[in-house]
């Protein structure tokens, strides 16, 4: 809310509502979250902390930058935005600040900072360097302490992304696991998939329409309805010819296991 | 090519170069290839076969269509758009046609048909029932005994798609199992995600946008390179405790298959 105040003849201007962020972090994850703040009206990035000057540089143009965490300045909400292995040491050079402190890790539970105001912002999204995401649809999973923070960290989340999700850590820490499923995983076969392109000499781009649309049918289809495929019909002997093809040891494996795992789930479902 | 004749005082439209089509299934590979070349001003489908008289119905406003297998008209292609293992009976009805005979199924070779004139033509595709595909993104793997024949099935395929490639049965057949890992592999991976949301009472549409955006990443990456996650960085930590929250322990030994291929895979690239 911007709010008018007359003062003499000068006209004040004051944000009321505002959020000041200090971000710690230098990665693709901090750089995304910064370009999104400063994109809101509600937010204000005040400093950006890294260890990496190099890194640091792209985050000029936005906010202020500190190497030093003894030079951190007064925010509303200290956001780590680091690996999982930095939030428990770099929390602790945050005990004295007045401000909540979140870290942005699907798979750290909440507690391990220490702080009486702490919280989890979590974006349910994969960065990459040099490709802008659309934050307004990135699911935010949010969680915090104390309500009154939960209020905060739901404004925050609000100003940058409509899907906003209240999710505890014990159903957090589960949901990251899924997401290493649909995601990493599902990448592997992905890189799978363009070893037998590169091996056959035929352009990966073939493979990239059926691709998009496995993806795309699940927006209207649960993927227990869309399974098709060898393993969905029981097809033993197009099964038996598919792995009579692969040269990889470990490729035969999973393709052995992920079948057996198709046929299992639609058997039991008799 | 349209050429008006004079003939008298009538005129006759002959169409030069029209490629007349007999359809042999109703399923949705035939549903879908019949919408696409009814599009095509350079294709006719003149007729279509099935053993289904309900399934027969939506094809309908589009050609002719039978249930008698001695019945079929005369054409310039013959397309089996059937189950892989009516492929070679049913081809075998067709032995006294004139025409060029060919199957659409990824996996199986061209040489079970066992006509002078046969060959292959495989849309690299998922398709579903209601949901309209877009054929001009859809490659398209052509192979035909004869050169000309080829030549064929090139204008065919162009005449529906702008992306036709000429791969062999061999080459295919491998291709093939790509796209099992690609499609129906992946697919799974998102059902265990899915079983994961609904055991935690989370909505899987929380799970969406990261599974669009992992699709989308390696249009401009190659997944080699798009690779992220525990395993990636060999966090034996949090791999352990992702294997704790996972019950089923068929799930539990993909999570561990998959993640030792990742190790394995980038270990092998020092």
């Amino acid at each position: 809310m911007l709010i008018l105040l007359k003062n003499g003849t000068d006209h004040i201007f004051v944000h009321l509502g505002m959020i000041s962020i200090v971000l710690l972090g230098s990665g693709n994850l901090a750089h995304h979250l910064c370009q999104a703040f400063s994109k809101s009206a509600k937010v204000k990035v005040v400093q950006v902390y890294g260890r990496n000057k190099r890194a640091l540089k792209k985050f000029e143009k936005f906010a202020d930058t500190t190497l030093v965490l003894t030079l951190l300045k007064p925010a509303s909400i200290y956001i780590l935005a680091v690996n999982d292995d930095a939030i428990k040491p770099l929390s602790m050079a945050l005990m004295e600040k007045q401000g909540l402190v979140v870290h942005t890790a699907g798979g750290i539970h909440m507690d391990v900072l220490q702080h009486e105001h702490r919280g989890v912002f979590y974006p349910l999204q994969t960065f990459t360097a040099d490709k802008e995401v659309d934050f307004s649809a990135v699911p935010i999973s949010i969680e915090a302490h104390k309500k009154e923070d939960k209020m905060l960290l739901q404004d925050l989340a609000s100003s940058i992304s409509s899907e906003v999700y209240d999710v505890p850590s014990s159903k957090r820490m589960k949901l990251h696991v899924a997401a290493v499923f649909v995601n990493n995983f599902v990448n592997h076969l992905y890189a799978i998939g363009e070893g037998i392109c590169q091996q056959e000499k035929i352009p990966f781009e073939i493979l990239q329409p059926l691709i998009r649309e496995t993806a795309d049918k699940i927006r209207s289809l649960s993927p227990e309805k869309a399974q098709t495929g060898p393993a969905r019909r029981n097809d033993a002997d197009t099964m038996k010819q598919h792995l009579s093809y692969l040269e990889n040891s470990t490729h035969k494996q999973i393709y052995q296991l992920l079948s057996e795992s198709i046929i299992k789930n639609y058997e039991e479902k008799l």
